[in-house]
C-alpha cells in the first residue's frame, strides 16, 4: 500500500464549495502514478518511454463525505488484482481526521504501440515481477490489518 | 432519453493522445443538465435557487473505445432509477460511426443547505413528479427499442 | 470574425460560485480551433496530421464581469497579426446580455516535429494564404464597425 | 519570494506530449495559496471565512521552453505592487535545469460578499500590515539579488 498525500487546490472546487467530483478520479492517476514511482523498477514515465502506454479500462467511485479547498487529503493506494494482462488498483481517500470521503477502483492493462495487448511476463519481466510482487504484499499488509483488527476485538 | 452531443475539445485530451478517461466523468454531467433542461419543469440552476443541491454519491464508467480531439461524440442519457430519494443515471457514450466509446451511471439525492436529505413528494413534487414521469418514459423508449430490435431478426 | 458560442458548465465553477478564471483561457482554444474549422482551407485536426504542431507562445486576460453556471457566452474571435511566422488572436467574451466579461488575447506560431519553426509561405502556403486572407478580412470588418459606429454619432 | 514545487501530472498533458498551456495558470493560483499560507497571518482560507474573496483581474503568461509529464517544476512568487487595493504577483515556473519555462503575472482585489471593493488599511489591517511588509521583503530580495548579480560581472 502507498499513501498519497497534498491539500486540495481552489480550482479543484465547484459552486457548493466542496472538490468536484471528478478531480478525485484525477487524484486517483495521481496516486497511482505515485504507487509506481516508489515501488516499480522503473517509473511510469520510462514505462511509456518502453514504448507502451497503459489506459484507463474502468473506473468506479463512492462519495461518503465531501472535501473542501486546502484540506488535506490522503490516498491509500492498494494493488488489488494481477493476472498478468490486466491490474486493478482500489484507493481510499481520508481527510486530516482519518475519515473516508470516497472510495474507487479502477482497472489497467498495457498496450504496445499498435494497440495490442502487452503480456507483461514475456515481454517485460521487470514489471510483471513487480506488480506480482506489490500485489502479494499489499495482499499481506491486508491480512496484517485484520489480524490486528481481530485482536482488538 | 436525452442525446447530448458535441466535439471533443483540444485541452481534454492528454499524452497518449486520446480523450483523458476523466473528461468521460465530466461529460456525463453535462448530458445531466442537459437532460434537466430538456425535460424539468423547472432547470438545474433553478433546481439549486430553490436552496437544495445535488451531489454525486457514486460514479462508473467502462472505457471501450478512444475518442480523440475534435471527434463528435453523443451520449445517450437515461434515468435507470428513483425512489423519491435517491436516482441513478445511465449513460452510453458513442462516437460519429455509432460505436460505444464508454459507458457508465451515477447517483445522487437532492440535499437541504444544512445536509438534511431533501424527501421531494413532499417537498418539491414538481421535481418528483418530472423524476417520476421521466423514469417511465425512459423505460418504455428501452421497451420499444427492444421490440423493434426483436422484430429485425 | 467567428462567434464562438455556448453555455458555462458546472464543472467549470469555483467556490466564489462564478466560472474560475482559468477556464477562460481553455474557451480562447476552444474559440481558436472553431475559427480554423470555419475558414481555413484544411481544420485543425488536418493541420496536425501535416505532423506540424501550434503551441501558445503567450496568452494575457483581462476579466471585467463574472459568468456563472448555465450562462451562455459568446466569444468573438479574431486574427490580429500576422507575419509568416507568428499569429496574434484578440478574443471578447460576452454574455447573454452583450456585457463584456473577459478581454485577452494568444500567441502562436507553428513548429515541426523536431522543433524547428515553420515559414508558412513556403513550406505551407494554404495555411499562409488562408491567415492572411483572414487577416485582412478581420481588419475590415474592425473598419466597417468602426464607420458604422461613426454614423451613430 | 516564495518558491512553490511539484512534480507536473499526467492529466495536466496534451496531445502535443507537453503540458497544456492552462495548467501554468492554474499553478500560478497554486503558488498563490502557499505564498500566502506561507507568510499571511491568517491564511488563504480564513481570509475567505472572513467573507471577502479574492478575483482575478487579470493574467499574462509567456511561455518560453515545455514541461512534459512527472517533471519536477518550480514557481517562484513575488509579490510585485500593492496600492491598499489592487495588488500584482509575478512568477516564474523553472525545471530542474532552472531553465525558464515560463514567466507571468496575476493581479487581484479583495472583495466584499455584496461585490463592493475591500479596503484593506481599515477594515482588515493585518491583511494590509502582510501585504505591504511582503511587498518591501520581496523588493530587498530583488535588490540583493541585482547586488549579487553585479558583483559577478
Amino acid at each position: 500500500m502507498y499513501i498519497y498525500h497534498r491539500k486540495a487546490y481552489y480550482y479543484e472546487t465547484d459552486r457548493m464549495q466542496i472538490i468536484h467530483h471528478s478531480n478525485y478520479i484525477r487524484w486517483f492517476e495521481e496516486a497511482r502514478v505515485a504507487y509506481f514511482r516508489e515501488y516499480a523498477d522503473y517509473a511510469f514515465t520510462e514505462i511509456e518511454q518502453q514504448g507502451i502506454t497503459c489506459p484507463v479500462l474502468s473506473v468506479t467511485a463512492q462519495y461518503y463525505n465531501m472535501l473542501h479547498f486546502d484540506e488535506d487529503f490522503y490516498v491509500e493506494t492498494k494493488l488489488e488484482f494481477y493476472n498478468g494482462i490486466r491490474f486493478k488498483f482500489s484507493y481510499q481517500i481520508k481527510n486530516q481526521e482519518k475519515k473516508v470521503c470516497c472510495e474507487g477502483t479502477t482497472e489497467h492493462c498495457f498496450l504496445h504501440a499498435d494497440g495490442g495487448i502487452v503480456r507483461c511476463k514475456k515481454a517485460y519481466p521487470l514489471i510483471y515481477d513487480m506488480l506480482k510482487k506489490q500485489l502479494e504484499k499489499d495482499r499481506e499488509n491486508e491480512e496484517d490489518f485484520y489480524k490486528a483488527y481481530s485482536k482488538d476485538q
